[in-house]
Formats: C-alpha cells, structure tokens, sequence
C-alpha cells in the first residue's frame, strides 16, 4: 500500500505563447501530406492550393434582367406617351453565343443570364415594352448606357484570389469551387490520432460499471473535438495503470499516428507516470511539463519517434479547454496551415471572475438569450459534473495581467461548437 | 424564335408559415426511418430515442480530492498548533470497491475518483496532513461533515433525461453519450436528395464554359448546406431544357430520394416549365406555386409519386434564403424531429433596410466585428456577384408589418455556417 502522494513535478512550466513557439520548433518542418477530393467531398476541409479564378466572372456580357439588348441613345427622350419604335431583329438562346449584332433601330431579345449582342449597350426591361407584332416592340423608358447587365470582370477578374493555402473550406465556399470549376480541391489529409485514456477506474463505453469504476468520458469527447476540427481518430484505447502495458500501447499508437493524445484518469496521483514513458523512448521526451493556464495545468507535451505526443489532464473541463486552447490550435497550424481566428461573440458575464495569478485562465460558459444579446453564464464544475458541463457553449478567456472581469462586463466567448 | 416572355403564373402565394403547415398536411405523418451509429459516428446525427440515465452519477461516493476519508467530528477544532493524529489503516484503490470501513480516529487514503469508504462523512485534503509514520497522520484543519466528495446522484440520479428525440448531437453531447454507456445511439436516417438543375446555360463544375454558358453554382450550394443539416446528396444531375428529359431525370430522382430539389437556371423564361412537370405525375401535384418572401418568390412546392419536390429559384441568393428558412426547416422537422432553433447572435445592422410590402423580407449579411459587438452588413449582388456572395455570414429576417430596420439597429442574424 502507498499513502503517500508523489505530486506530479512541473519542471518545465510553459505559457500559451511559450507552447506554441516549441510547437513549431520540434514540428514546424514537419511535410503537410496532401491529397485530392472531390467538391463534393471539401466541405470542412482545408486548401493545400491556392483558390484562384482561371477566367474572369462574367466571362461574357451577361444580362441581368429579362428584355430587349439596344443602344442606349435609341430610347433617349422616350416616355410612355412618346415611345420609341425599334425593330426585333432575333433573340438570344441561354447558354450560346448572341450570334447576331445590334445596330441603331433594332432590339434583340436576351432572358435573364443570356449573352449581350455586339453592338448594344443597354438592357430595356420587359416591363418597359409595348408587342406592337412579331417584329416590333415600342420602348417607353429610357435605357441608361451599360445598364442591364453585367461587364466582363464586374464579379472578379482572371486570377482573382478567393483562398489562400490553409484556408477551411465553409459551406458558402463550395458554391465558389463550382464556380470556378473546381471539380477537385488539394487539400491537406486529415492527420490521424490516437487517443489513449489511462486510469485503473476507467471503463469503455461499451462496459458495466463495477464498484468505484466509471466510463471513459474524456476520450469521447476530445475525440468529438478533433473530427469537428478535421482530424481523424484512429482508435481510443483504455490501458489499465501497467508501465510496460502502457509504454506498448504508446509505442504502438505512435507508429501509425501523426499525434498521439494521452487522456489522464483523475488528477495527479502516484501512479501517474506518463512523462517517465515519454521520456523512455529517448530524446526529446517531454519538454513542457505543465501549462501556465487555469483551468489545465497538469499538461504534458513532448515528441517520441519523431511524432508529437500531449498528455491531457484528467478532470473533464480541463480535458477540454487545454484541447480547443492548446491541441486544436497546434493540429491546424501543423497539419493543416491554418490560422484563422475561432468565431467569437460578445455577452455579458454574470458573475465576477478574478484572473489567475501568473496564470492565464479560462472559463466555459453557457449562453443565455435575452433581448439586449447573450449572458454568459460560468460553468463551475468543480467536481467534474457532467450534467453541468453539457451546458457549455463556449469559453472566455482572461488574461493574467487583468483585474480579472465584473459581472455585467462585455466578455469574447469563443464557441465551442463552430467550426467554420 | 420566341419573343414574347411567359411570366410564371403564381397562382397559390403561400407565407412560410402557410407552407410549414402545407409540408404537415402532406407529410407530416411520413415515417421517420431510423438506424443504430456507433459512438464515434453519432456527431451531427439526430436522435431517434430519448436518451436517459441508467444510473445515478456517481453510483458511489466520489472523491474529488486527495487526501483521507475520515470522521469530520474527529477534526473539530483542530489547528495547526493543536492537529489531531489518526491511525491509517488502509487506502481505496482506484476503480475498486472500498473494502475497508473507517471508524472514529482512523483514516483511510482516498485518491480523487476513488470511492469513499462506508462510516466516513468527509474528506481531509493531503495539503492538511502530515505523515508522521507509515500508520499515523497528524490532521491540522477541521473537515466539514460531506465535504470533499460527491454523494450519490449528486450529478444527476437514475432516469434523468439528457436528450429527447429530435436533438441534434453537438460536440459536448458525445461524452454524455459516453458517460452514459451508450456505444450506440439511435438516430433518424440521414433523408436522401437529389439535385436536378435546369437551365440551357449551365454546364457542370468539370466542364469547360463555351459562350454564353456558366458553371452550376447552386446545386453545390445547396448540396453542402443540406449536408451540414445533416442529410446525405444522392446525386447531383443537370438537364438543359428538354421536357421529356427532364421529366424522365426527376421521375427516377423521385423513385430513389426522399426528397428532390429542382434548381433554376435563371429567373422565370420562357422555358421554365417546372410546374408542368411536377403537376404530370398527378394529384397532389403543386401546392404552393410562388412564397412571400423576398428573396425567394419563384418558389414551387409540391408532391409527386409520394415525394416531396421542390423547385427553388435560380438566383443563387434566393435558393440559399429559401433552402435556409423552408427547405432546411422542413427537413428538420420531417426526417429528424428537430424544431430547434438556428443559433442566432445579435449585430448592429449598417444600414437602412425596409420591410417589403406584404413579403416576409431576408438579407444576407457579412458580419464585421468591432470593439462593441458586430455590424452587419447587408451583401447588395442583384447580379448574383459570386464575390459578395461568398461574405455572407448569415441573414436577417425583417418582417412586413414592421417598419423596417434603420442603420445602427440592433438585429438577430442567423448564422450560415453554425450547426449545433
């Protein structure tokens, strides 16, 4: 029997700032794998190609209303009690050629959509038009020049840039890539994670619960985070508090994974020894042992066979906050270029919360409406209750320098379920 | 050669309201069908069952921190200068049954997570014991009876209910689902759609434009916004406009979807003859020929061969306005049970926009964010600019009998890309 705790040593106590500065220096360089989708499969992904426009938009004069192409100063000083008498000398098919010139006197009819003729300069609305017969129609509305339609170009010219190397690919996006016949984007493969929940209470989801035991609640939920974030996951695996068994299991993991996340059982306690087997597969090891943010601090990171490889804390709110703060910014920066800011809103706190000194703190909230926008509510589950933490919608962040936030403040939420 | 245009008859102008009530008369009592996922495949899914607790969180007395389950009266009026000693005569391992009782003046180990022994009634935090041998602690701060544990259902007891049917699973709900021993989840089927656009001068994303044509925008458009709704695309097909063609496509779209969307190619021409289509499979045929909103009027909404079969406008603004606010509100409702509402934030809107004389009035909006909060502002592309189009963030719905909203007006958008 032990009785006596061994605290986990912080040796190596690490900012935000600090974090992400080695992040990139063990794993900067590391090659971004690409590969082809279809449009149909780029939702959510993230270019590895610059977007550009081959052609410009519209490509030829496109009308914009349905009516007749003309020259503009044929229907100068016309009215509805002395209109102008032009002569239809065709009609414009969708999706073809004009095929036929607009001199002065004549009118050609082109739909919505359809090309403008050589030789018009105006589009004159249907409603702005007498059938006086088959070939002659009476414009009572002056039509102003280069109206009607759009130029060559108005929407974007040829190598207009709509999305640079990293970019993710949004919903309204996909319309862009048809547009601009995108039938394949390269994109950056999803890296494929493991995650690996330790602790001897720790049961699959799939699993009865016996005395003291419980499901394994973290791996799921990161797991969730990471897809949503565009990651993959290649397994969740529950190993039991065995050195040799987990070190395997690590080993394993790493091989066939481009990261490697560790999910903690409960908070530091004397069988916790997940640096020591990091450390066990040579140098670097573990090179930040502890994040100065609050919640999160039992935070482990460090590269093993050249692969990154994170050691979450166990409590559940932790667990999240050092992922979406931590983790997720490090896998679309890594593997994905990407740095796009997370959507945020802006709600008043309803309660005073003090910043952490030395440390940067962060604190899940749920959102409430109300007429005059957001409330944002602090979730404070000490004790890890589920029920309170499935109420979460985001989390706001206060700096260590600050006097901390007043209830009725104005806070930034990042959203936890947005992904753009 | 056909000059005069045949404006689309809309005989049957419905509000949205009038047609969510249709889409209830006419399918509202179509079976749902359902389906098992796995954990890991159930984010996003909608769920077909209620999701319940099977038993109490926790099902033991829980530790939340580390230290000794004692007797709290054996603490009272303990200090630094005058501590208690207690005999240790044991320590809970994690994950197992207790298996040892505590009774006065003794003191049982307990690490956080690990379950408290029967005859103890607090927990003394490690920080406040000194190990004076391997069986004996001296305690230096009183415990408070139940403190330092978690009791019995203190999260949330047996029965408890998380999810109803109809919710959609968000991020956060995935370690619910977990901690509730729910490897598999039932949820409604992903509804199966097809995509048919018309339109002469349309040509698909892999296909180079000749003159006069354009690459089809918006059924990719509408293909990812009802992917991220959570439906699956059968498949996506162009017919140019030939009657019998174009009947035989949406006659085996119909056989094999659940429901079947008719994109425009242009504004109602001379060759738009949707209605005539879908009214030749039979009654009930189209029911509502035209929507009061706008953007958005040339709607058609009807049922053929038992399906439900939309033809949205051709204006790319419009089809994404009338997929947001009835197609995807229907889906919702008729294939997952789900009438939750779209998260919305709240902007100053940049500019006047008036209310539209008896139609329901939707404005895209690119969302700026400043120091207090967001601006709206309202994306102007009659013309269908593919570059403006690609701001928007979201929309702003202005009711007709109201006055409008004037620039620096508070108002709700509804958020494109956000899909709890």
């Amino acid at each position: 029997m032990v009785f006596m705790e061994k605290k986990i040593k912080l040796l190596n106590v690490d900012t935000i700032d600090e974090v992400a500065v080695k992040f990139g220096t063990y794993f900067g360089k590391m090659e971004k794998k690409t590969e082809y989708v279809g449009i149909r499969e780029a939702l959510g992904r993230y270019c590895a190609e610059e977007i550009k426009a081959e052609m410009a938009m519209p490509e030829f004069r496109r009308a914009v209303v349905d009516g007749y192409a003309v020259q503009a100063k044929d229907t100068f000083c016309v009215s509805d009690s002395v209109p102008v008498l032009l002569t239809v000398t065709g009609a414009v098919e969708m999706g073809a050629a004009a095929g036929i010139d607009v001199s002065a006197g004549e009118a050609v009819y082109v739909p919505t959509g359809g090309m403008i003729p050589k030789g018009a300069d105006a589009m004159v609305m249907i409603e702005y038009v007498d059938h006086l017969d088959e070939r002659t129609i009476a414009v009572n509305r002056a039509a102003a020049p280069n109206s009607g339609f759009m130029n060559i170009g108005d929407d974007f010219n040829e190598n207009a840039q709509f999305f640079g190397k990293g970019h993710r690919l949004s919903v309204r996006d996909i319309g862009v890539l048809a547009i601009l016949g995108k039938s394949k984007v390269l994109v950056y493969q999803k890296p494929a994670i493991s995650i690996i929940s330790t602790g001897d209470e720790l049961i699959d989801v799939n699993e009865v619960p016996g005395p003291g035991q419980i499901r394994d609640l973290n791996s799921y939920t990161i797991s969730a985070f990471a897809e949503a974030a565009g990651a993959m996951i290649n397994e969740i695996k529950i190993v039991h508090d065995d050195f040799d068994k987990f070190r395997t299991t690590i080993e394993s993991a790493l091989n066939k994974s481009d990261l490697v996340i560790i999910s903690g059982g409960s908070s530091a306690g004397n069988k916790d020894f997940t640096a020591d087997i990091i450390n066990s597969f040579g140098k670097p090891g573990v090179f930040t042992h502890g994040l100065a943010i609050k919640p999160g601090k039992p935070t482990i990171i460090g590269e093993a066979l050249g692969k990154p490889i994170v050691g979450l804390p166990g409590h559940p709110m932790s667990a999240i906050i050092v992922f979406k703060v931590v983790v997720e910014a490090f896998i679309r920066k890594t593997f994905f270029g990407n740095e796009e800011e997370p959507f945020q809103i802006l709600a008043a706190i309803s309660e005073n919360i003090h910043a952490g000194e030395g440390r940067t703190q962060f604190q899940l909230v749920s959102l409430l409406r109300g007429k005059e926008g957001y409330t944002a509510v602090p979730i404070r589950a000490k004790s890890g209750s589920i029920s309170q933490l499935m109420k979460a919608d985001g989390y706001v962040r206060i700096d260590s320098l600050t006097e901390g936030v007043y209830a009725g403040n104005q806070v930034l939420v990042t959203l936890l379920n947005y992904n753009p």
